[in-house]
């Protein structure tokens, strides 16, 4: 069994850092604050002996050497960067629960066959620098790694340049090594556990998502003099467009999902019709067909509100997850670790992405997800139970332990 | 006659200072941009003898002397700030013609009885400060110099300290003196003029402005594992209260206008829904009890939306300025310049707001307006004929002599 005070302890110290105001957490991805947290991670598994690599994405391995040198290590690990408003869990629980499994198995003096490694991916939420899942995207060869350095913020600043200058643009070639097995643990982010009243969600895989920046464009001109009618507002088009997707997306289907993150208007000034809007766009669905209606009819519907309005409106994709199955093996292996500890539980599809995504295209992986109140994450006001998060924490010692051999 | 070829190059001079790429101004109020636009012009007055002061609000007096001191001054002027991405013509022509008729009559040898003021405004287009239109307003007593000081930009910078750092902090009290009577020249900044192919509009007053933000309050949450049901979403609450606003004030009156000049999001992160959406809007009409309707029907829709949608909407009202009407005799002074000068001409009510708004709740005040085309204003691509420019000035010139006697 693992020490859920350590691990709370754990989760609070490196809570402390980026924390706001408001009880959350602001580390985006390779700030300064993101390299404190690395620093603290690495401190911490260099105080149990482990032997640290660093990727050219910045990815981090902290490796517990097992018996058989020969065996591809059991992974676990998710990431340390939050949102601009996030919280204390998200992505940083995945990462310290397994710090917490090797600190247990070193405590215990336990040896397995095939060696354990806990990963720091980088920028896994997508809100400094888009897509989301970068880290492990590039590992696993879904982007090249010209692709990854040069993403951009929205000053400009690049991936690379960032990873350069807070020190993690590491040696290793970012690329994938064999692996034995993967897991990875996180909140659920979402109300299911909670609602139902069940303590591990034994998750078979994640929801597909398309990320788009729309970017409406109109004529700029005078709030007073000039004639609505002789308008091309792209506030208007944008106005009509959300309007309606958000109807068609609700009426779609419960498991639609259509979030309109980011605003922009340029010049930005209050008597001046805008030149240009831009939308950050975010629609998922579980099921690759309803994904793909959803993509349809954002298309549609931009055609239809470019006609009505006369403003022209740019769809570009900037994004596409679509809908993963975890591995069967793994799935099974977290079940009989819930089943062997007598937890609630029930099999669930994630609604949130997670580096496991782009994991499991090179190895066999699943996630273990434990409660968060109200379900609510991306908000500063995140929280979970130390108990539910010790719960999982003995999940995933379990399910590692049961893949990587005693 | 003025000399229409020198007032088009000093046109064209100023606009060198903040000129953008595609051919117009950025020389937004108080930035070094409207401190060289400023020196420029301190220069030019002092080239042909003006006597210079300068108010606490950094408004700049120049004055020719009349042979009467004991007359009040006949005045003109407007303002030499610019939109984001605005043009070369918006205020700068009041200016410039201004001083193109203090040349021709220092060139002409000829004396007013009345001394004659050139004045420059601080912040007329409200675009970094608002509201628009303050330097005269502090001027004329709308705003207590201590609100004009206090105005911050989007990054917090007041005027009060942006007068200083430029050093336009003046002396003198900014407070009305009297004044003989006052004209304004300005481009349409609308399609009247052009469509009805006539030179001159004599303006007889301007239409109605009430300026809000509104902010639209939800709850942060995670765009995937959050169900649509669940969510506050602010942007939906936006969409929706736009949507049918636009209808609304478009189904009202054809003089009804409604800009949504800027939007922002927070924290603006693509997988999150924003906890706040703040939309800078711009309502105009005519007749107070138009601008009153339109005024009712947004608090109405916000409170609709908000039931509707579960988010919160606070209408904040930034600035109301009432429809104005010009004083008659200025009207006429400038109706009988047009017919003697020959030119084409009709009345109108202006669409935008000019510094003429308050200088008229002080003293006797008309302006003359000039095509410009395609009626494209607040725009780098705002373009005027200098044929035109030389007829508005010459008006300028007779109505000014007309109420100064010579
Ligand atoms: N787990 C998580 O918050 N991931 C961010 C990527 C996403 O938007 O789903
Ligand atoms: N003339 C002009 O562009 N004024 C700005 C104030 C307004 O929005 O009407």
């Amino acid at each position: 069994r693992i020490d859920g005070a350590r691990l709370w302890a754990s989760l609070m110290e490196m809570a402390r850092i980026g924390a706001t105001p408001a009880g959350g957490c602001n580390r985006q991805a390779l700030t300064d604050e993101d390299k404190q947290g690395r620093d603290l991670f690495l401190q911490w598994c260099r105080d149990i002996g482990c032997d640290i690599r660093i990727d050219r994405m910045g990815n981090i391995f902290a490796r517990r050497a097992g018996a058989d040198p020969e065996m591809p290590p059991v992974m676990t690990g998710s990431h340390l960067d939050t949102q601009p408003t996030g919280g204390k869990f998200d992505g940083v629980y995945g990462v310290l629960a397994g710090l917490e499994v090797l600190r247990t198995l070193e405590e215990g003096g336990i040896e397995t066959r095939a060696p354990l490694e806990v990963v720091v991916w980088t920028n896994e939420e997508g809100a400094r620098f888009s897509p989301a899942m970068i880290g492990s995207g590039v590992w696993a060869g879904e982007f090249s790694l010209e692709y990854g350095h040069g993403r951009a913020d929205k000053s400009g600043a690049t991936i690379g340049a960032e990873l350069e200058r807070i020190g993690y643009l590491g040696e290793e070639a970012a690329e994938p090594k064999p692996v034995t097995a993967a897991f990875e643990t996180h909140i659920e982010q979402g109300p299911i556990l909670e609602k139902q009243d069940q303590l591990i969600g034994v998750v078979t895989g994640v929801q597909g998502i398309r990320w788009y920046d729309v970017t409406f464009r109109g004529t700029p001109c005078h709030a007073g003099p000039t004639p609505m009618a002789d308008r091309r507002d792209p506030v208007q088009a944008l106005a009509w467009l959300c309007e309606r997707l958000y109807s068609e997306v609700k009426a779609y289907s419960d498991d639609a999902r259509m979030t309109c993150g980011d605003l922009r208007a340029e010049p930005g000034s209050r008597n001046t019709v805008p030149e240009k809007v831009v939308l950050a766009l975010d629609l998922r669905h579980p099921k690759p067909e309803g994904l793909e209606h959803l993509h349809r009819t954002l298309y549609r519907l931009a055609e239809q509100v470019e006609e009505a309005t006369g403003a022209t409106i740019d769809v570009r994709e900037e994004w596409h997850s679509p809908p993963v199955e975890f591995d069967e093996g793994c799935i099974e292996a977290v079940d009989s670790a819930v089943q062997k500890l007598g937890y609630s539980h029930r099999r669930m599809v994630s609604g949130a992405g997670h580096d496991s995504v782009y994991v499991s295209r090179v190895a066999p992986v699943s996630m273990i997800f434990v409660p968060c109140a109200g379900g609510l994450s991306h908000n500063e006001a995140e929280s979970a139970e130390p108990d539910h998060l010790e719960a999982g924490c003995n999940v995933l010692l379990q399910a590692m332990l049961d893949r990587a051999g005693v």
